[in-house]
């Protein structure tokens, strides 16, 4: 092969670099708080292999054979009633079953981007978004955040001056600082888009995940003009492994999304989305919700304990009341991705903060995953990363 | 909403208007020879059942989790080594899951084509390539095909002139001309590429459905210098429904491809490929293509039958070794899209030719589906067709 001549958006696309950090905690030993998966031991096996074997018994051959691109009407009926019973004004001409929510950052993409258009990005945000918007080219805005969401000042002025074509947000328990964009502020993010013509798209991965507060309105129930895209994921209510998730949106967008995915790989798996409409329809996700709610917040909480116990009073985090992060912010001049490498050699690992930003900042920053971390390990690993920041900051 | 901004690529990019054909030949009591599917009755329903519940009782948390990107690992080794058996100069790092190998035409693409980059095609070719084409704004070469399959001489016409990035070919029993490329004109497609530094796509999801005549090596096995991507599929041996296929390339083309699946659907449904990976490693899979042959072989020589019988000498037909289609060729004049309304009035259908062109060729020409034809419909909707055809022909 003389010469591999690649598309231009490679320019701008290269494997995660987090991917390669989470090689790293793979180590044997090592107490992981990286990542950002859902605990193993969450998962209804056993309900979702009966479900999977009734599946086969009852349609068998019309499972195994090509299903359509919007997907498995049963499932696009129950997902448009769910979010009927929360006050949403949607029917299932509103629903697009996609292989896991990342799969509708990519069908959006496609169906808005031209290469340099402009997106919106709250910032820091999630890092495998950046790829995506990456891999079609986009430019970005960057707007802050604190710890109510989105900065809306900051917001409009970025409006004023540009034209993009989408802002991408994720509004409850943000990844990765674990923050919840306040009902004011989605009210006005709302309005900013309608008056500057933006289509936002909000991921909502880990919105049913709520531990302590009260719940916020999504921004597509206060969406009054339906040009929020929002996508919603099973595979941090069911399991990750299956790749269902789902897209709401206007049904003129949605048509864009659907020639995308006919494109692509043509529907989800059927199986997949049969049993997750089974274990939906037979009434097991919200009991199951309320499980997994009492595990990880139990995980959350000694999580935060610990680091009220290990972690110097320079260091400051988020108390998120849901999700599956805390983001931690170190005193400024300390380097997380350096401190990184000896908290690895202390058995212990955390995701550093510089990748979920665009522009280089977030050194200072990390990220700490609880949900897929060991009860009884929380506290030990803690400590280590304590020890880690006690040395660091008596250094600085 | 007052505008949508949709991306440049929505121009040359509408819903398959096969698509809205075979909705057409979804009504009742129509006997369909339109489609691509396989026979439903051809899949494995209980082994597969057993499979999944074996998955989950084995590795079921580890299978609901998160995978890796690449695929499965013992998946992809299965792959490696069947491969390798076939005599294919492989190892596990050539292979890469997708979620059927449409995602492969979209991977492709996304490693390699800018807007305006060439692609050749075959004429006539499978018509959601072309869609997939068109969704990153490939601009096309167009090289017709004899009954030996593209016509060299008119490729090295093409490639003199022009620098395409890639040549998609579906070498074996082709869509929708049920062609076999002779094994001369894949050394003289494999030495042109060298030559002229372009990518091969070896789109082969029919290559195992073989009823008759000498197999002919794949591109991929004649592949001298890594140029060839091969895309394989286990929709139309296995079960489509699954949504599992595979890509073989060299390893810096299928590292590109492997972080376009990181920013699409970040890895394929773990339960489709466990069930495959055992359905293959137990030693299923090759019994079950010689049943499925057997079954099609049936079919397709009961076709050809009914086509000698009732067809009028004017139309000419492909004889197929293997694959779903046969081809007709009407006589000039006569609009098989305008036949197609008088057909489904009689209840059979069929898909017309000319979206298979990219020109507005093919007006006289029509694809004939036998593999998901119930065999004792087939005579009579041949009859029905038959019909139709006569009375056209006479009326010239």
């Amino acid at each position: 092969l003389t010469t591999l001549r690649f598309a231009k958006r490679f320019e701008n696309l290269s494997g995660s670099a987090v991917r390669e950090i989470l090689k790293l905690t793979q180590q044997k030993d090592i107490i992981s708080f990286g990542g950002g998966m859902p605990s193993a031991d969450s998962f209804p096996v056993d309900e979702l292999a009966k479900l999977a074997a009734d599946t086969f018994a009852d349609h068998g051959e019309q499972m195994l054979q090509y299903g359509t691109s919007e997907g498995y009407q049963p499932l696009r009926e129950w997902i448009a009633g769910w979010l009927k019973a929360k006050g949403w004004n949607v029917t299932v001409d509103n629903i697009l079953i996609i292989s896991g929510s990342q799969q509708g950052l990519d069908l959006t993409s496609k169906a808005f981007l031209d290469p340099g258009d402009q997106v919106v990005i709250e910032s820091p945000s999630y890092l495998s978004a950046f790829q995506i918007f990456n891999s079609y080219q986009a430019s970005y805005l960057a707007v802050p955040s604190d710890d109510q969401g989105m900065k809306m000042d900051e917001l409009e002025k970025v409006l004023v001056n540009n034209n993009p074509k989408l802002i991408y947000s994720i509004p409850t328990f943000q990844n990765p600082t674990g923050i919840t964009m306040t009902l004011e502020r989605r009210k006005q993010l709302i309005e900013l888009a309608n008056k500057y013509d933006v289509i936002i798209i909000e991921d909502d991965p880990y919105g049913y995940l709520r531990y302590s507060g009260e719940p916020v309105p999504s921004l597509k129930a206060l969406d009054t003009e339906g040009r929020v895209i929002y996508l919603g994921s099973f595979s941090k209510i069911v399991a990750p492994g299956l790749r269902v998730g789902f897209a709401v949106a206007d049904p003129a967008i949605l048509g864009k999304m659907v020639i995308g995915k006919q494109a692509t790989d043509v529907h989800t798996s059927n199986l997949s989305q049969q049993i997750v409409y089974r274990y939906c329809s037979q009434g097991m996700l919200e009991p199951h919700i309320e499980k997994i709610c009492a595990m990880y917040k139990a995980k959350r909480d000694a999580m935060l304990a610990a680091m009220d116990r290990h972690f110097p009073k320079e260091v400051t985090w988020t108390r998120p009341e849901g999700g599956l992060f805390i983001w931690c912010t170190l005193p400024e001049g300390l380097v997380s991705a350096e401190l990184l490498k000896e908290a690895v050699a202390k058995k212990v690992a955390f995701i550093p903060g510089a990748p979920f930003y665009l522009g280089g900042q977030g050194q200072n920053m990390m990220r700490l995953n609880f949900s897929n971390a060991e009860m009884d390990l929380i506290d030990e690993g803690i400590k280590r990363i304590g020890e880690v920041l006690t040395d660091a900051v008596k250094n600085i």
